[in-house]
């Protein structure tokens, strides 16, 4: 099973990414900025990877969940390659009484069992989380 | 030196993924298909960043770049959490009279030395490369 993307260069550092017939991404260098940097879209695959798995684990708990945010950030060495060496992801989540404890084997089957772009990095990673247990935010129809 | 994306969960797999003020990208599952999904996105960082290191290189040799197209491939382990295990590289440049020796030191000084995206992960790489030398391609202007 292999997963392919590919690129082509437009102009200066800009270049546009697609998967086969899928929907494409353009990435650019910061000065460029008219994508997310080539480091960017590591921590937004790590993100979005982790994202989904809990997503799916608590919906499988039955429970409502109606807001998900992720802060992901991630340190570089400082010498070239400049590689991450350290990862930490922030959940934030809401909806209607959702318990510690689901969001905690959520989180742990994803970083240890589950979530494949996490996996395949060698950096060190760390989480931390929160729960708005009000249902102030309206849930999805 | 920290690199932040965060990422808010719309509905179903679904993400939007930013960096501070740059501009926001849609991540999804493969089923829902309204943005690369996560492992895409790891492909495309890679690919990206060695891609801006390729462009960077040439130019610096004062080489005339046309077109750089970058295929990149990654084999998934076979059991949770499959990680990527191999990810192959594939080049193809054109331009005006590029020799094979200055495409091979530009990719092996981003593999070796420059590529942080390359350098965070603990795959195995491997990378092929194609110059089209005839100038078939009109230049950038």
């Amino acid at each position: 099973m292999a997963i392919q993307m590919k690129l082509n260069w437009t102009e200066s550092m800009q270049f546009v990414a697609r998967s086969e017939n899928g929907p494409a991404i353009v990435i650019d260098s910061k000065d460029g900025g008219s994508g997310p940097t080539p480091m960017e879209l590591l921590l937004a695959g790590i993100a979005g990877c982790t994202g989904i798995d809990i997503v799916l684990i608590l919906q499988k708990k039955r429970l409502e969940l109606n807001k998900l945010e992720i802060n992901i950030s991630g340190k570089q060495a400082g010498k070239y390659p400049k590689r991450f060496t350290d990862i930490h992801i922030e959940y934030f989540l809401a909806g209607k009484n959702i318990p510690f404890k689901a969001v905690e084997q959520a989180i742990k089957l994803s970083e240890e069992k589950y979530c494949s772009a996490l996996a395949s990095f060698n950096a060190k990673f760390s989480h931390s989380y929160r729960i708005e247990n009000k249902e102030q935010i309206k849930p999805l129809p």
